[in-house]
């Protein structure tokens, strides 16, 4: 279907990419770039590609898919980079979290001659890095594209093509209802355990190793995520503040709420409040997005 | 070790209990008394208790252990039908999330003759009822038991033995302490995704499925836990209000932090924040109180 794949960034999205073009019939040849030294001996070690770029631009050379998998604060320097060195017409893609900042980028750079279409694949865990990707990463996961009517069809389809070769299914969003409903589903969660762990930790020393003991009745899920990558996180609060702060400030009105129906003992609404929350599980569930086996399956020992 | 174990209440806790009384010597006989004809109907099916008592007197008659298993909002009227119809020198317990309250509705009963120490088993799931219960729901988990210089040391190393039988480890703790701490690692977690589902789930009707779609990429992890029982968790919040209020004002000023370091672009504080809570999750592992995999271990399909 490519001729030449390029993944720029090789971490936990990218290496799981990798995972899946060697001997599988999408591409005639592939080639990656990561600029850290430490994961260019990982690819080698693991063989996860034969053909190691050693810059930018004879990354994208030749190439008729170019996948950033790197932060979103690296974009801008990565694409000033690859900017005179694109074939023409080639397809340039995504990984990341928030759009509208990203879109922003590719204007100002002006690209004349590829086609720009973001994608963000809805898969990954709170590890990161070249060692933490596997190849079934993306299969049964979801992956938006935020193409428009402007979009070429055919490169559209080839895109799309891609990610249902990795296992995801596909769905076509704008920008803003993207960045919108990420907000609630990825990044709220996030700000939250970050906020949740933060608020338990800084507790009296004394308590200190019994908050660790005691975790598993409920702390520890929130933990997982709060492990996540620094870097990634950071740059998508910052990418995405608009609709991160408007959802936050609902949050925090929830939590008000909450608090004045403890201070008035008000039973009644305590109940409705926990018991309105009981369905969206068994949709999620439903919906394939997550096992149903009680405590996620995990193992006891 | 005992001669008569009674069991008041047979859901998630109830019934693990019941799976490990089966075919162990622990004791001569067990019985178990639930207000429920559901519950009932399950635990003649599940062959879980062959001495099913038809009253809460009846139930504790003759025991010289017994386990209250039902909701906070019930133990005063369970101790009231049970007050005169102890064993003299019983040891009573329970399986509760809040432990001062409980305290001070044994204090006003004022039961002679019994030794009551509370229990509580850090174990559980997001599931409830007998069907939810398993054996090896307390193994490897921690019981904190809420005894006082006053307790009888021979009593509390019988009920410590108890909990050991059943694959739980022991720790003792005061009341203060068992409260506050219980606040931190569970109580605030359950508040907070609560009203993190909530805030995500009230969200405009053209985004509703959505949001379940994309859950993957965080907001899952606390549909878990909000789906908890709902009855459970109002006694919880009730009861241990003090404690949780003062937790809940310290979250939202730590979400108060975390808003204006996003309004005023903060990268280097926000980057702090992220990589402040990474190791927790890594000790929470090495203490054996979570698994190691990523995702939780969740199966890929």
């Amino acid at each position: 279907m490519f001729e030449k794949i390029s993944i720029i960034g090789c971490g936990l999205i990218g290496s799981s990419i990798l995972r899946n073009l060697n001997n599988r019939k999408i591409c005639e040849s592939f080639t990656v770039f990561d600029k850290s030294n430490e994961v260019i001996e990982t690819i080698k070690k693991k063989n996860l590609c034969k053909d190691i770029s050693s810059d930018i631009q004879s990354a994208v050379k030749n190439s008729d898919l170019v996948i950033l998998a790197v932060p979103l604060s690296s974009y801008k320097e990565v694409l000033l980079s690859a900017k005179d060195h694109f074939k023409k017409n080639t397809i340039v893609t995504d990984t990341g979290s928030v759009k509208k900042e990203v879109n922003r980028i590719f204007e100002t750079i002006n690209l004349s001659n590829i086609f720009w279409m973001a994608s963000h694949p809805i898969a990954g865990t709170e590890e990161s890095g070249p060692n933490a990707g596997f190849k079934d990463l993306f299969k049964d996961r979801w992956t938006i594209i935020c193409a428009n009517k402007n979009s070429n069809k055919d490169k559209l389809e080839k895109l799309k093509k891609f990610w249902e070769f990795l296992g995801s299914k596909v769905k076509l969003m704008t920008v803003q209802d993207h960045d919108h409903i990420l907000a609630l589903t990825s990044h709220l969660p996030h700000a939250v355990a970050y906020n949740l762990v933060i608020t338990a930790i800084n507790t009296d020393e004394k308590f200190k190793n019994e908050i660790i003991k005691y975790s598993a009745g409920g702390l520890r899920d929130f933990t997982r995520i709060a492990s996540s990558d620094p870097l990634m996180w950071r740059d998508i609060f910052i990418d995405n503040s608009e609709n991160i702060l408007k959802i936050l400030d609902d949050f925090s009105k929830n939590i008000d709420d909450f608090k004045k129906a403890i201070v008035e003992k008000k039973s009644d609404k305590l109940l409705k409040i926990f018991a309105s929350t009981k369905n969206i599980r068994k949709e999620i569930i439903k919906a394939g997005q997550d096992v149903a086996s009680p405590d996620f399956g995990r193992k006891k020992d």
